[in-house]
């Protein structure tokens, strides 16, 4: 099976997923597209991808490929998909590599009527403190989960084929539904980030900033270092994925004002029962994580 | 200058604060107690401690201590105090190693009436993801901050003294006063903690929390690290470090709603600026933590 890839956003994601199915074999030939030509020689110098396609030529390389890979960030994924829709053979298979699935098959039907059968939402939970071409990693998704979510009306060979080629990377393929993966990233990803960008922020903004800084240590530094994170990318997942961004927030909100009252009124009991149910799952979860995979140090892309 | 010391509380801290200082020469003898016997005898064996003293020994232990340091949790401090008064060498110096400095302050006060020259409240911020006489070790220290908060009646000579065996110990010691610290502390250490607590209570909560476990990554795992520390220690700190938490929460819980209202209403250039923010001052911190000093993973007793 002779495999054409194109690659649309040859960012970390879409680099590496190219690199890696350029190694392996799956796929005889990755041509990519960027808003940044200059990156996409950079590609080609690092054997990520074989050609380099300019915004003229995306309409031909389209018309080739039997897989396309959209590693554009989420907000821009509907931007391509009525140029795919008019050009695409009719078994090419589309999927994409988004943090959030719900809007992305809203952009999909909004750009083309409905959701066609030959497009596999999909996201890889990895990532790297690094991004762009040059940080293409063809291991990167090795023992990581990539979560797929097709609908009813996806073509099984489809889902079957983007399946195989993530496993053929060394992932751990999942199926889930859209809501359910919004809202599961929603609670272990967006809502951390909001929390650490949040906390950094208030932090910022007070009298002694610097002195409150300069005295932090170990903790503080593992507990804020997902606020390093690529503003613009974490923008897009907080209006991608607001509804299901605002219900754990307000969970969280009513957590956190349980605990407030607690430590006004002297409750013991309740902070106490809340410390040690917390520091139960959370040695339960580092456990199960142990089990599961290796991760990397900062899986910030989630 | 021979020196007895007497720990009272031979945890990690106090232990690691013995065994570094008998190791570099500094103490001639140290005696410990602790509720539990059997860890003392084990920190014999360990080389933390010369003399392991049941609760009988400990006013005459006191009469012969020239330093006595008080390793024990931050709302047990108090109950050492009249008797520690009433034994002591005039010119002995006490200290302590608890999270928060205003609750010892008036823990010390309400038990003798005022806070005596001879008492120099101090705070390593140092700690290890393991706890007991175990884990004591003579290096924990290195590098590390250990700030003290003598008030204005406080002794020069036994302020300079503590001073002398922490830097003894590689500790940069940095003075400021009790309000700053708990301030300070509040803002990096136990907001932090509080609300890493109350995240994993939250999703904890959720129906599909075993998914919402299974699904979380590395970003996660860091973010919540913190949640894994003593639920007791830090119930003790949520209520001895009252006010000042409670301040921090609420500068946190404005932020947040701020960020919950930019999100509901779209607002992408509020949310854009915060995180930008938010991001600076996070890749400042680290820079600024590189420069300072080697942080270990996990400083958890902070």
């Amino acid at each position: 099976m002779p495999v054409n890839l194109l690659v649309i956003g040859t960012g970390l994601i879409g680099g590496s997923f190219a690199k890696g199915l350029k190694m392996n074999g799956q796929v005889c030939h990755v041509a990519g597209y960027s808003r940044n030509y200059t990156t996409l020689q950079e590609g080609i110098a690092l054997g990520v991808i074989d050609q380099a396609l300019t915004k003229e030529q995306l309409p031909e390389a389209i018309s080739q490929a039997d897989v396309i890979m959209l590693g554009v960030p989420t907000l821009s994924v509907g931007h391509f998909l009525p140029m795919i829709n008019q050009h695409k053979k009719a078994d090419a298979v589309v999927s994409d590599a988004a943090s959030v699935k719900g809007d992305i098959v809203l952009a999909v039907a909004n750009a083309l009527g409905d959701v066609p059968p030959w497009f596999v939402p999909g996201h890889p939970i990895a990532g790297s403190e690094q991004s762009g071409i040059q940080a293409a990693n063809a291991a990167l998704f090795e023992n990581h989960k990539v979560i797929i979510t097709p609908l009813e009306s996806t073509n099984t060979h489809a889902t079957a084929l983007i399946t195989k080629l993530w496993q053929s990377l060394g992932a751990e393929v999942v199926t889930m539904s859209v809501a359910e993966h919004d809202h599961v990233l929603a609670a272990t990803s967006h809502l951390p980030h909001a929390l650490a960008f949040t906390l950094v922020d208030t932090l910022r903004q007070m009298e002694d900033s610097l002195d409150i800084f300069r005295f932090a240590a170990g903790g503080f530094r593992d507990f804020t270092r997902i606020a390093s994170s690529h503003p613009t990318m974490w923008h897009d997942i907080m209006l991608a994925n607001k509804a299901a961004i605002l219900q754990v927030l307000g969970d969280f909100r009513e957590g956190l004002n349980t605990l407030e009252n607690a430590i006004k009124h002297d409750d013991s009991e309740a902070i106490l029962s809340m410390f040690t149910r917390a520091k139960q799952s959370r040695d339960d979860f580092a456990k199960l994580l142990e089990q599961q995979t290796s991760v990397s140090a900062f899986d910030d892309k989630q």
